[in-house]
């Protein structure tokens, strides 16, 4: 039956203009075939999960009527209270002393991400992102109607100003409202803030007055060197309470236990926690308890497993990607050398087009990967494009950098 | 110590004004008592959750290392397959032919809410909703800045054009952008739409050319007369096709299966549809598919049972509520006698005030409930309550309402 379509369009709000299909996405539907080598998500490997850990915590939950009836009702929007005080024990383990109020429980910390932008962008208000950024996160960010401004490299000694007058002659009234990093083995590059260009963060942020979001998502996956300090940690340090910090941290335990049961948090300062809160009610009242629960028990009993064993797997996957890719690439191609994450960046030479290039990879060479230009804000970065070492077995990791270098030189 | 807390009131979004704390809820943490008999709450009885079905679910998915795996990782943002097949099903018993197309899988129906008014609203639009109205869905609502209509009694014969008349004459270019009810055994009210008013309410929609959003929380705990059509099952039928159909339905495991697991639906045309999988994968990515996966199992095994056990529970305790309401409530109260779902509204004499008598109820009589106030638009409806009869026993139920109608009376 070919009943007329209504035309939606003209129902939607101004914002949905905003929210379009993500071209990566219907490219990355494409790339499901057995035998295409995929370096383009980012997923965790599933060998990591710890199954039976999960069984013997939903089994022991259910097995108990007054726990299973908690695990199964409506809870508090705040999140499960035992969890968040496991989650200030990982907070003060990284340098951050923050209290059970300092936390709230979202469903990963893709959805802290949108929270916090609807919480802080009016239309026409800009977000400061580096070039590239974690898709995901303008994805979050869109359906708010920001605008971008690029959070130079530290090092490049923009003053604040500048940032200030570009937010403001861009939209009347336009502010900076946040700068937003992922600090540590960057989505989609790989790299690390250095405690110096933390620290230069913070003194621009202070300056502009504007709170910093740090997503901590690969945070715990350091394979080499050592930890530098979350930014949120310099800047309770700095201001001497996290209730007078500005930076918003979101973690979560997708890159460590599991992704699938949604569980991430954020630690700030309390009046943005009760705001959150409120904001986690209205949205969907409650992330799932049972989840809770589970994930409360397999931080308790084997966090430190758990990122044991990620980062001796990943870090080996690294090696022989970074080997590879040393054995395989043409001259003039260039790439990130992570000490952590699931990602390694690589850069073409000036003029090479890693989208135009893709169909080619997928169909000649039989690998994937993700084109840069999706991660930059303003659609630039044609040359780059991002590999992950997370899914792929070292020999498939050898055979498909040396079928994509040939693709590349080809 | 006592640092200053920074104040982030400037650096919020002007929607952030319409996201304040609602009395109501600060109200209700003060009900938590023990000797307190409670009508406040709308939560489902937990006696009625299927822990033991739940629990082999959960154990027979993890036992199964690929099943584990799937169940533990990130998946697609449309949800499960199989669960939305099985809500195909279900939505054809309903009387609306749809496909998998039609349906995404929701945080509860609450993140429907949300997900169409971010959609569908723009600041000054405004939304038409019944007075009173679920409370939850002007918290999800107010965070895209609307302005309210009342929906009037559809027999009221308000004319369509003077909806979109008011609209624009609030706010320059104001458009209406949806009709929001419940039209199964309300919350609040407990109240059904007829046949008739239902359809009413299509010819309005059509006549302002605007979306219909049907909550469809309460509808399979119908316990008096027969089932009236969804509106979604009206509208498919005189538009010939769900795709050439306005009205969008929310559905939820949450009163019937459970709400922990914070599982729900939307079923709409395909192009609503598709809108809401992007805004699904930028808000969270993916509901838990761990939980979908055991709601599945739960469902095809035994959603008939238990709609069966919930509506013989709740049928006795309404049942009960009515006849103590006759029994104790002194002339000049009235209240409404609903066909299902898990609330009474409750109506005290023109000129009395719920809320300024709950602290006298719940101190004196100790006996809770919500002032109706909270779910009026305008603030009206200050001479209202919603009792909900889900959570509390016969005998309770009996001793609360002779205890409350004694306050009232007093």
């Amino acid at each position: 039956m070919n009943a007329p379509i209504r035309d939606w369009e003209p129902a939607y709000a101004a914002r949905a203009s905003r929210m379009q299909a993500s071209e990566i996405r219907e490219l990355l539907k494409l790339l499901e075939q057995p035998d295409v080598i995929s370096f383009a998500g980012g997923i965790p490997d599933p060998a990591l999960f710890p199954r039976e850990a999960a069984a013997r915590a939903y089994a022991e939950i259910m097995a108990e009527p007054a726990e299973a009836a908690r695990a199964l009702q409506y809870s508090i929007s705040e999140g499960h209270s035992g969890l968040r005080q496991w989650i200030v024990e990982h907070m003060r383990g990284r340098g951050v002393d923050c209290g059970i109020d300092n936390v709230v429980i979202t469903s990963g910390s893709q959805q802290g991400l949108d929270f916090l932008a609807r919480l802080l962008l009016s239309p026409g208000d800009t977000a400061l992102v580096t070039w590239p950024t974690y898709l995901g996160a303008l994805q979050a960010f869109n359906a708010y109607e920001p605008r971008y401004e690029r959070l130079m490299p530290l090092a490049g000694n923009r003053p604040a100003a500048s940032y200030a007058e570009a937010a403001a002659g861009a939209v009347p009234g336009g502010r900076v409202k946040f700068a937003y990093v992922v600090p540590d083995f960057a989505n989609p590059t790989g790299e690390t803030m250095t405690l110096e260009t933390r620290q230069r963060l913070l003194a621009l942020a202070e300056e502009l007055d504007i709170p910093v979001i740090e997503d901590a998502a690969y945070a715990a996956l350091r394979y080499d060197g050592a930890e530098v300090p979350a930014v949120q940690a310099l800047d309770v340090a700095r201001r001497g309470h996290i209730d007078a910090a500005r930076t918003i941290y979101c973690g979560t335990f997708s890159k460590t236990i599991s992704p699938g049961l949604r569980v991430g948090w954020i630690c700030a300062a309390k009046p943005i926690v009760q705001r959150l809160v409120l904001m986690k009610q209205a949205s969907d009242l409650n992330s799932p308890q049972l989840n809770q629960m589970v994930m409360l028990r397999l931080a308790e009993t084997g966090y430190a497993a758990q990122v044991d064993a990620a980062r001796a797997l990943y870090r080996r996957r690294r090696d022989c990607m970074l080997a590879a890719l040393a054995r395989h690439m043409p001259d003039g191609v260039g790439w990130s050398r992570p000490d952590g994450g699931l990602f390694i960046w690589l850069m073409l030479p000036e003029g090479r087009d890693a989208k135009a290039l893709l169909p080619r990879a997928v169909e000649e060479a039989r690998v994937a990967y993700v084109p840069g230009g999706a991660f930059f804000a303003d659609g630039s970065g044609v040359n780059s494009m991002r590999l992950s070492f997370s899914m792929a077995g070292e020999a498939q990791i050898e055979a498909g950098i040396a079928r994509l270098a040939a693709v590349i030189g080809g």
